[in-house]
């Protein structure tokens, strides 16, 4: 792991114990002397589908749709090199200290200006800085989440979350999407169906922006209804928006928090906008939620790395961050036009697909019968690897669906990863015909609503 | 935040918070409304006695002997400037990409080099990177302990395992230690009585080296006799060793490690011997133990930073870095020396500490009748503060004793901290003396067993 041509062997380290599900663990609870000393919850803990496909996506000759690495070729490394040189000479004795689980303050104001950007008027003093969004999931899934509490999501939802959400034994909901994201009916439905049942529902999870896995992003008009009635019914939204700054035609949406200070939990990253190794995000909430959550961070790293903060405040005071951003949406949009115009060109009939206005994914509908994840080491010998759909549901959807990424391979290799998908996908679409579809797999729950065929 | 002189500013970050305790809590519900909504888990989760005293020590006046941040003056900031330049000009794309949750494999075999000086024989693959050791106490409680487990600690103990502990709702049981680190008759006293009572003992956690609080060190042959103890117990071991290079003599002991491979789970950090705010720490765990550790670390911050990983492997790699913790070791030793002459010269009769042989810390044990947590707010006048005995145990001891960190300070401000604090406890004295121990305060269980009493 020396150089960027290495750089997807790293990706890669997590195979060997991809492998160990509660399945195999169960099975080979012999070889485990601490497998009766469990939590309950670590019962729960599963190598996620995806993860199976950086060892794919490691090996140079398959094209990997499956990742959603951030595209870093186009950072100003010399520079950057130069101030973090300055900055460790100048303040190292600062920068290499430990610091406070609530963040540096410098970089808590800067931040402040760029949630302006999107229409949100935080203080710095409600801002706790954390080790990348995930770690601000974890941290609010800790402080609210009982186990068999309910947690809503967009089916399909983002992986990562959904990890949190099942370490803490909450169990996920989905809500469906259309092409105009989460729908207000639907999640009137579920509320009501599950305060029927007794259930105790925490928070709404929700990617307004540009969604992981789906692509699509929540109608400016749908927002305000969203949260009202989640206020109504005393449902707390968590809104994670790393692609917010992402769009293609430099266009920016009203975020959940701009509209409901006191009922949203906030999410932002510096992953997809600046440097994804760093692992700095943050987390803007009401000011009470934000003590919690100080507290939790401290027990779980006493504070986030120094360091990391004070390279990104750096950065942002001394580089054109914005100019940086309009070149990052400038390569995606033609990674995403370059998907757009293979799958038009390659894939077969009975196909869907969504069509992003930023962000990094495509969120594509194979034809009744094919199965997506069973499909998908047929794929990987035809040299492309994207991920499965069923990955991103809690309850059995997504067998249909996929998730192709356009963030980090070239323009060149997206084609040509559409064009072998789209052999794959014929030569799948064949056996159907001549077998049936029951073709010796089982299709797994309905294959609606979602994104393309809600 | 911008220069050295005011990084203790960043410390004091935290004293907005101090206040939350679920207490003040409770009394302005009013003002939370998400005060309904939290977890069981999230009641537990209290401001550290610690906590405050970062603000105390942010003063200029204050001579701090209460925090334990290493004294970083001695790294060479330039080589290390270059050397960061360096890494990000040529490796900056992997530097600043995503990682695994596993960690850097070429850190990972540094790590096990490291080890080795301990005579720990650990596998690359068996070890993960986390950030800092606290995210390994956390991940290593998350995957182990149910609400009502009991972890074993030595009494009195390390504040952020304590937290990490109760986080995940476990109780923490001390076992009693003296001059030569816990005692093997306690821990099979403490383990026959939970076991009468029908509890669950998931793992002894313990600092063998140079402890902190407590500054003494387990004699090597309590070692075999306590993992024998554990062993027929079917307890885990949680080995905490981040001082384990600080010996001032250059002395090592032989890890718990490496006499029970299986059964010790073994926590080490850079945090002490290279640089806290880069937060890089790690585990090393039986192989089916690691393979959960990084399934839970995916959920709870996808990876630690990579630039990190990598400024630290190539420091290890371009740096004498034996050298500098020799360095290290002869500035804390020095230190040492100024503390427990300057205690010699100054305290009053009835005052006893222990004499740390590595590490960054004396505990002392005041007259009988002090109450060192009620009398820090007139240390404080006096402008010197320590970290009160209470905070490092769960059961009420500790109010006699306190924590003296010579880490940090200068040789020349710790004679003078403790001068003050010299002058603060003849005053107390003077007052127990003239209106009795009782005076208003009420003293909190025995104050025994701690190292210096039992």
């Amino acid at each position: 792991m020396s150089d960027h041509s290495n750089q997807p062997n790293e990706q890669a380290e997590p195979e060997k114990t991809g492998t160990s599900t509660p399945a195999t663990g169960a099975a080979m609870g012999n070889l485990d002397t601490h497998s009766a000393r469990y939590a309950e919850r670590t019962a729960g803990m599963t190598a996620s589908e995806i993860r199976a496909l950086f060892a794919v996506a490691s090996r140079p000759e398959v094209v990997s749709l499956a990742g959603g690495m951030p595209n870093l070729a186009a950072l100003p490394l010399d520079s950057l090199s130069e101030e973090v040189a300055r900055l460790i000479a100048e303040q190292g004795q600062a920068a290499l200290q430990y610091g406070s689980a609530h963040g540096v303050p410098e970089l808590r104001e800067q931040i402040c200006e760029i949630m302006a950007l999107e229409g949100i008027s935080g203080q710095p003093d409600d801002i706790m800085v954390t080790v990348g969004s995930q770690m601000a999931l974890d941290l609010v899934t800790r402080i609210f989440c009982d186990p068999g509490d309910v947690v809503l999501a967009e089916g399909p939802s983002y992986v990562g979350a959904m990890g949190a959400f099942s370490t803490y034994q909450a169990d996920v909901v989905h809500v469906a999407m259309d092409e105009h994201g989460l729908q207000p009916d639907a999640l009137r439905a579920a509320i009501e169906e599950l305060h029927g049942q007794g259930r105790t529902i925490k928070f709404l999870y929700t990617i307004p922006n540009f969604h992981n896995p789906a692509g699509v992003t929540l109608a400016e008009q749908r927002r305000p209804e969203i949260l009202e009635i989640c206020s109504r019914h005393g449902i707390m939204v968590l809104e994670d928006n790393p692609y917010g700054l992402l769009g293609f035609e430099g266009q920016t949406y009203s975020s959940l928090r701009s509209l409901d200070p006191d009922n949203v939990v906030y999410l932002g990253s510096f992953s997809k906008t600046f440097a994804s190794g760093l692992r700095v995000g943050w987390v803007l909430a009401p000011h009470a939620v934000r003590e919690k959550l100080v507290l939790a961070a401290e027990s779980a790293t006493l504070c986030p790395p120094t360091l990391n903060q004070m390279i990104v405040s750096r950065y942002l005071s001394t580089h054109d961050w914005l100019g940086q951003i309009k070149s990052f949406r400038e390569q995606y949009r033609e990674r995403r036009d370059a998907m757009l115009s293979a799958l038009e060109q390659h894939m077969p009939a009975g196909c869907d697909w969504t069509r992003p206005d930023g962000g990094f994914f495509v969120w594509l509908t194979a034809p009744e019968g094919v199965d997506t994840k069973a499909m998908l080491p047929r794929a990987v010998t035809q040299r492309v690897a994207y991920a499965s759909g069923t990955g991103f549901y809690r309850d059995g959807l997504g067998t249909r669906q996929m998730r192709l990424s356009f963030c980090y391979p070239t323009p060149e290799r997206i084609h040509e990863g559409v064009r072998r998908l789209a052999n794959t996908l014929n030569e799948e679409l064949d056996l159907l015909r001549t077998f049936g579809s029951g073709g010796g797999r089982e299709l797994s729950g309905p294959q609606t609503p979602s994104p393309d065929t809600a």
